[in-house]
């Protein structure tokens, strides 16, 4: 999609690419899932902490890149990513957030700009929006979107790298496909570590500490048809829940499912 | 592996590259497997069928390339093959041969010249001795090299796409591997389209028509671990079973593990 095709053709939705969509959410007109808005347009799951927790976290990014693809990080207390998006203030340009106190939730406002400080620290982190976008567009189905439900995600036994206070297994988020569908998926999201990837696991969940996949740890559990396999990315959800066990003094996230819309196309992040 | 690389140090197997390895075939120095022979350089399953017959066979290659991955083809009557090595021929240059007349087998020789024909026509297809030193230089185990066995190989539910008189059953052959493992060895085996490239099937076999692994139609079975998937790739084998069915008037095909080795290198198939 280029811009001069967005600009000859009609809008097919309402908001036309990522800075639209931040703008709708700095307004107020958008406060819910950034989930279809500006399609083709990278999203992002953020965590905000302070400078002093700042490098382990980087690290923990580092050591972990399935689950934690990071696209983007800022420097304290700059509310702004370039890297990500023109006129990009972080603090405003969110459906939703969530403030963190010493591991409690205190806050779940529309605008974070009253909590901001100085020596808060922005990172973007990538999510399977973009890698889904490419399934869907290849032809694979995903049921989960089929069947308006989020994704089903577990804990798995597989542990990350810790750094500092950042420890946690792995949370892996899962599709049912066909068995040649699976092996497209591996051959489509192998593209896209920018965006966690391929497939971290595929058919024996029992592997990774799943027992029963209709009882998924966060989302909602999806069917899986007798000639289908679970297909097991590693998952945004890792970083998040990772840094709810550290409990740190002060943390911001996202809200679920209320994204931050950048200025990156999602084949862009195609390696291939 | 470059020229040079042989060159400066010592060949670490008696014959150092895809030209010597055939003159030591024509010689009559190897008669048997090809297996391990030339480490590196391509091999590729034989099929010699009359020009009346040519045109039909190229057909069902160019419909089917996943089990018929055709990696050249001669001149009518024509016994070199440039593309595939310097001082080629086809009448010779393998360890044996088996010769065909209406689908009986008639000859099994070690040099098909006195069957030669001027209106005989050379199909090389690629095969899996390719992308398995792929794997294996990437470290993913392959089951049945490690037993010292045939791999083992299943007709299929899935038809081929019919040329004339050549049609059939695709098979398949089979290789255990870990999740993570048939996850890489997508990945790997898909850079390599001209040697069946990526598996066509995981982890279901009884979705394929195969009710019992360990019965395979061709080859050998292999033990599968409890932490393990079957995963299968579209086999040459399938060409030769097409052949067989199709009875031709005349056929020379190659003897079970007699390949034609070529002056090409492996990773030189590679797409990416």
């Amino acid at each position: 999609m280029t811009t001069a095709a967005r600009q000859s053709s009609p809008a097919p939705i309402p908001i036309a690419d990522g800075r639209a969509a931040r703008l709708a959410c700095r307004s107020g007109a958008v406060t819910g899932s950034t989930a279809g808005i500006a399609p083709g347009y990278v999203q992002g799951n953020l965590a905000i902490l302070p400078k002093a927790l700042s490098a382990d976290f980087l690290r923990f990014c580092h050591f972990n890149p399935r689950p934690c693809p990071l696209l983007a990080m800022s420097e304290p207390g700059d509310p702004s990513i370039s890297a990500l998006g023109v006129d990009l203030d972080i603090r405003a340009d969110l459906p939703s957030y969530r403030v963190w106190q010493d591991g409690r939730l205190v806050d779940e406002p529309t605008d974070v700009t009253k909590w901001w400080r100085d020596d808060l620290v922005s990172f973007v982190i990538g999510c399977s929006l973009s890698f889904e976008e490419a399934l869907l567009a290849d032809g694979v189905p995903i049921r989960h979107i089929e069947a308006g439900v989020r994704v089903p995600m577990y804990r798995t036994n597989i542990a990350c790298t810790p750094a500092g206070a950042f420890s946690g297994p792995m949370v892996v988020s899962m599709r049912p496909m066909r068995p040649a569908q699976a092996i497209r998926a591996v051959q489509i999201t192998s593209r896209f570590p920018a965006v966690h990837g391929a497939p971290v696991h595929i058919g024996l969940p029992h592997l990774l500490g799943i027992n029963d996949l209709a009882k998924p740890d966060y989302g909602d559990a999806v069917a899986i048809a007798s000639d289908e396999l679970p297909v097991f990315w590693a998952c945004g959800v890792t970083p998040q829940a990772v840094i709810a066990a550290a409990k740190p003094s002060f943390a911001i996230t996202h809200a679920p499912g209320a994204m931050l819309v950048t200025d990156l196309i999602n084949t862009q992040l195609a390696v291939l």
